[in-house]
């Protein structure tokens, strides 16, 4: 990624704020901050974390420059002391987070924060920027394999993503929600996702006519040829030339490995492309199909019986159409005061826009079979025997329960990666989050991942954690 | 911005694509690539085009350097001697350009590229990552400043932007849109936009209580005071102890700034804060908005006499809600033969999705108010005396014509900024990029602005370019 080291790469008022802790002695006072979300995105039923291992490089390498320094002189509100601090920033807190690929849901901290409350503002915007844009992708890539199938989807969006970080970032978030190949060369190249691509409708303008093109291409490229059909008339011209194409190669002792449909109904072009290409013998090439795909459109294309074997989607993926924001925040939940944490609560008009307050542990429950039955939050530190069950509390419905049981395991979510600054836990390859990652995604129950509408999985507060958040509650009435 | 200059940033095709035209002996073959759009994003009836000056850095930048040669090597499929060529690659094409903050329209070049036919290829990936990018996000921030007003818009959207350059290109197109001012600090340490912002609720949590939040961040911004008023309740909690420290900062001869209303409804709470501000003497205190704004939200809340001044707008401008991505496309329109240049074009079984043939320019006709009146697309060097009048043909629908009179200008929207590679145009700074992008909009329409369904302003074909284009559709007959 292309994480600028700056802590400039921040909002103006975490710094205005920052500087106004210290005025007031507040900003070495230790505080706890959550970043976790309310709903989760394009109307679904389950959230994947990601862009853990971009975050905590930040705050390894945060640092204000003497450039940067200089540039917030020049605004004229900051002091010469605040100034020099800055000069000797580093993050020197503690971070747990939940492991990038995860399977997560609404209230459940990602990550949680503990540090200086100056130092927990100072990098809110860039975890959140890079956990929040990550986040966003992996999920739309999860739902977008999950309708095409496992291991059927090509990533190519590069060139409708948002700037050139848009676009790297996306593969790298595409990749762990199960994509299997980018377009994306640097992507490639810095984070050893396969690269793939055929060619476009230029290759075939630039030649005499359609049958030169695919012949020069079937020539450079004879272990990896996919035809793109559409240029003139796809059942007319297009698809003959790819067949006739097909059976050369053949002659050759070669194979070609696909055809490419990318505009028209692809319904029912698939269905006549593969007629044709299975009526010469080339049962064995591939129908690639790309054009504006989403979940939805994949869904639907399958339920049509369309016969695409790969699916290229591009920038519905990479600019998560349907919802271009994931809706993370980052906010305080604790401080330390004389006696310890003391947890602190922000009391919205609107109660869902409320917080959960406290030092918090996500304890994601599951059945003998392994499914996940649901999660609950809970005061850190606080331990249950969840064998006998545990009464959970709705979040904000205090008096909504829930009683779980027959809980076979519960497994703590929040891990400590970093102490100190330092990061502490072994950062897995990106394949292997993407293997875990859809490991678990196996283990939540089909109906919670219905494309919309979805079976809502449950997220229950424990005992000692409904207690804390009712008491400040009455307290703020 | 922080652009790559890896030759990688780019889609894996266009390399394969670019061996390919050099085993063929065409890649040094002059080629002309339009880059264009086939309708507004939105829904809307203007696009307003930028990122021209990153695009054009980074064709003067872009480069393969021996790692990025290596990764090429170890794909298995690309030869020595191509691997070599591209070692030595450097841009040495042609480009003209609309200017940054341009308002354009649909099928008329954002940018022509004139060069070899492999460097077109490279570069493509990279120029419509970052014209897409920019001019999607510009047009949105058109959009959002043309319901509110233009000067009254802060755009805060890094938190929730896509990655870190999302933000930072995101910023920079935001404004050259209207905005007025950014939360981004590294964007006003980049672009020299304006930054600014509050306070955020953390900041009530760290204090005691609300009332001693609000008198500290006064004491350490006296001259630069908004305070968010939502943390506890709004009406009962956070406007009375708004107005207290207002009459506080008055009574030491200083001015309260603003209040910030982040959450409930805005049209009702404005209005409430209103009344309880110039109650108590401050009405000189002025009122921003923020929370999940865009253009229509914004609209609405005027419409229904919201007392917003300032309208702080995040996710929904730095995202594009409603169109995530900007549908621009690179296409190849001539290439040279012979005899000179000779026109291509893509023949879809989509007819809209067919390209318009040959090197072509926009012009663009105004009326003796200097209102603007419709685009010709013409074959570049044709000339024509406007002052007759001219018949333009539809783009699609061949029999469709129009007849444009009363033309007082006739200006060519695309200009050489590059030659050989190299940069000719002096570029204008951001600040007047934004200021010609606001002149230029007050000349279009009010019904060509309408955010939705609005009056379509045509594109017609001048006599050459229509006689072109028909001449090569009936060949693919």
């Amino acid at each position: 990624m292309t994480v600028p080291a700056s802590g400039l790469f921040t909002d103006f008022y975490q710094i205005t704020m920052a500087q106004g802790y210290r005025a007031e002695g507040l900003h070495e006072t230790k505080a706890c901050f959550d970043l976790f979300f309310r709903y989760n995105p394009f109307g679904g039923g389950y959230t994947m974390a990601a862009g853990l291992e971009d975050a905590l490089k930040f705050l390894v390498d945060a640092r204000f420059s003497n450039d940067d320094v200089k540039y917030l002189e020049d605004r004229g509100i900051f002091k010469k002391d605040f100034l020099e601090w800055l000069k000797g920033f580093t993050f020197t807190g503690d971070v747990y987070a939940a492991p990038e690929g995860a399977v997560v849901f609404p209230m459940t901290p990602i990550l949680r924060v503990e540090a200086p409350l100056a130092q927990c503002q100072l990098m809110e915007t860039a975890l959140l920027n890079i956990v929040n844009f990550q986040s966003l992708i992996a999920t739309k890539s999860a739902r977008v394999c999950d309708a095409s199938g496992f291991g059927n989807v090509m990533e190519f969006g590069l060139r409708r993503a948002h700037g050139p970080d848009g676009g790297l970032s996306a593969s790298r978030a595409a990749f762990i929600g199960g994509s299997s190949a980018t377009s994306n060369t640097l992507a490639g190249k810095t984070f050893g996702i396969p690269v793939s691509g055929t060619h476009a409708h230029s290759w075939v303008l630039a030649f005499e006519n359609e049958l030169a093109a695919f012949r020069a291409y079937a020539r450079e490229y004879p272990g990896n040829t996919i035809l793109l059909v559409d240029t003139y008339d796809t059942l007319r011209s297009g698809l003959p030339n790819a067949v006739k194409v097909g059976l050369e190669m053949k002659e050759r002792g070669e194979k070609l490995l696909g055809v490419r449909l990318d505009s028209g109904d692809l319904a029912y072009l698939s269905a006549e492309a593969r007629k044709m290409l299975d009526g010469a013998g080339l049962a064995d090439v591939k129908i690639v199909g790309s054009g504006e795909l989403d979940e939805f459109i994949i869904r639907d294309l399958k339920s049509q019986g369309a016969k695409i074997d790969v699916f290229g989607v591009g920038q519905n993926l990479v600019t998560a159409k349907g919802d271009s924001a994931f809706p993370g925040v980052f906010k305080l939940s604790a401080l330390t005061g004389e006696g310890g944490w003391s947890a602190r609560m922000k009391i919205s008009d609107n109660i869902q826009k409320s917080t959960l307050p406290g030092r918090k542990q996500t304890w994601r429950l599951r059945s003998s079979s392994g499914e996940m039955m649901a999660d609950l939050l809970e005061i850190e530190g606080v331990k249950h025997d969840f064998s006998n069950g545990i009464t959970g509390r709705h979040p904000f419905l205090e008096f909504e329960k829930k009683f779980y049981d027959r809980i076979t395991s519960a497994e703590p979510m929040l891990k400590q990666v970093m102490r100190e600054g330092k990061i502490i836990a072994k950062l897995p390859s990106l394949e292997d989050i993407r293997k875990s990652a859809q490991k678990g995604l196996e283990t939540l129950h089909p109906t919670n991942k219905r494309l919309l509408n979805p079976h809502i999985y449950k997220v229950s507060l424990g005992p000692k954690l409904a207690e804390e958040t009712q008491k400040l509650r009455n307290y703020s009435l």
